[in-house]
């Protein structure tokens, strides 16, 4: 069977090659494609008026790999298949997670602002213990980029069960142990009514005045306030953010001027680098659908992600 | 035989835990030492006055990677055993330039300069073309840390014999075509009479608009106001400088200002770092001396490193 896919709200070429490239065939919107290629970020209000007009499509590729903003509108549900960018952007992002955590250890936003001259300061990651919160894609290729610098990896996960290369896996009802000693602390997990402000004064002292805490999950998954006075008073070391709440974070708020906090425009994963990638998990999940095989990237619409 | 050594200008523990642990003794300088651990940065034209007093050491094991101070003192010479730290400090100067190399390809000094959310800018260093310049403990270590890029990795080197772990290695006459498409140039490798002012004008065209220079060498590796013309220009995209000529940087300097370049104060390895490190090169060598090896670190009189 040849899929029959559509690309919604606009074409786009990379699209139209992925869906050839799996086996599939691209079609109108009218013409009762089996699935749709959404091939638009931030347009979820968008998404649901499509659906409302083309109400049998029966699979749904999200170009996110949070799709929190769907679950808000509602569209999640048991009636079709929804599979998101989950996993398919986790090397960037990765990459951007590994980045902050060298800049908090080497006081990067300190050393970018300076017009002379420091003293010397800074930490290696060598041997360092390192936590990281949630166990899906991003954490994986972390794994990989931490491994040559033998940092003992604690995951702290929904299920404790054990994730390959870490040294121990924590459930979520363990966050403290895992927390604890931490010289940094990634977030990498979904955003969920369960997940929003993990992270908040008391975790924030658990922590303790060593522990570097960087975020590239979501930003709500922090509480902002919290945050701003642990910075404030060396309740921890630092913080690198590529997420915020709110976001984007308003010129003025007191994360700017911070010194031991860096921010990056949610930029781990640039439309530049994240096109490509999509079109390798749109071309997969065509050749699944024509092969009869599970997609990848299953949105579980119970858990919300 | 248990070797005999000393400790100048000033005792440090660390020195004297590394010799015992070796398997030496620790003896007054003016008890005929067999050899001398210099624990002292920076101070060449000291430690030539400590030779001249006490000239009977046949070995001196010096406390930094780079020795060009103390060829400039005309000490190095054929008449004693002269090692250095050389590969000792590999792995932290190995993640620094890892860290400064990221932060260019994610335009890390204009983020942590901001104080607005901005739009999204950066490229991933997964897939892209690196090439190292040197081929010491900081490249081998560099090369790990690369690894889980898939990043091909060029070295360019002296004797071009072929380094693991990279797909080319080129001899100092073919530098251009080392340069050429390389998105990230790192400069690894000791300072002489011949690799002074190796980066200049020509090279910079040569990496082009799209490549980035991290130097965590020496500041002279680089002509600075070359350097500073091609970031000016945009003949390269940008600079990560561990180093500088001069070094210190002068406040008020050019390099300061410009949004593109990134300074750190020369803490690839600092002090905290470098002290453990360097004891277990002195253990080590203590070690060989007893047991009649050949010791780690050794400086070749007639290269000057």
């Amino acid at each position: 069977v040849k899929p029959r896919v559509t690309i919604a709200p606009h074409v786009a070429d990379w699209a139209r090659d992925a869906i050839i490239g799996g086996g599939g065939e691209v079609v109108d919107a009218d013409d009762h494609p089996d699935g749709l290629i959404w091939a638009q970020l931030r347009a979820a209000a968008q998404l649901r008026d499509f659906l409302g007009t083309h109400p049998d499509i029966g699979w749904v590729q999200l170009p996110f790999a949070g799709v929190e903003d769907v679950v808000a509108e509602g569209l999640i549900d048991h009636r079709r298949q929804w599979t998101s960018a989950k996993g398919a952007y986790a090397e960037p992002v990765a990459e951007h997670a590994l980045m902050l955590a060298l800049a908090c250890l080497r006081r990067l936003t300190r050393r970018a602002r300076a017009s002379t001259w420091g003293e010397p300061a800074g930490e290696t990651l060598y041997d360092q213990p390192v936590t990281i919160v949630g166990a899906g894609g991003i954490t994986s290729s972390l794994l990989s980029l931490l491994l040559p610098f033998r940092a003992p990896v604690t995951v702290v996960r929904q299920h404790p069960e054990p994730v390959a290369g870490a040294v121990r896996t924590l459930g979520v009802d363990q966050l403290h142990e895992g927390l604890r000693g931490a010289r940094v602390v990634v977030l990498a997990l979904a955003l969920t009514p369960k997940t929003r402000g993990l992270i908040s004064g008391d975790e924030l002292r658990t922590m303790g005045p060593e522990s570097y805490l960087v975020n590239v999950g979501r930003g709500a998954l922090v509480d902002t306030d919290a945050l701003v006075t642990a910075l404030t008073s060396n309740t921890i070391a630092g913080a690198a953010l590529d997420v915020t709440d709110p976001e984007p974070l308003p010129t003025g708020h007191a994360l700017w001027a911070l010194d031991n906090c860096l921010i990056t425009p949610h930029t781990a994963d640039t439309e530049e680098m994240i096109w490509p990638l999509l079109a390798r998990r749109v071309r997969e999940n065509v050749r699944r659908m024509a092969a009869g095989e599970a997609l990848e990237g299953l949105v579980d619409p119970d858990l919300g992600y």
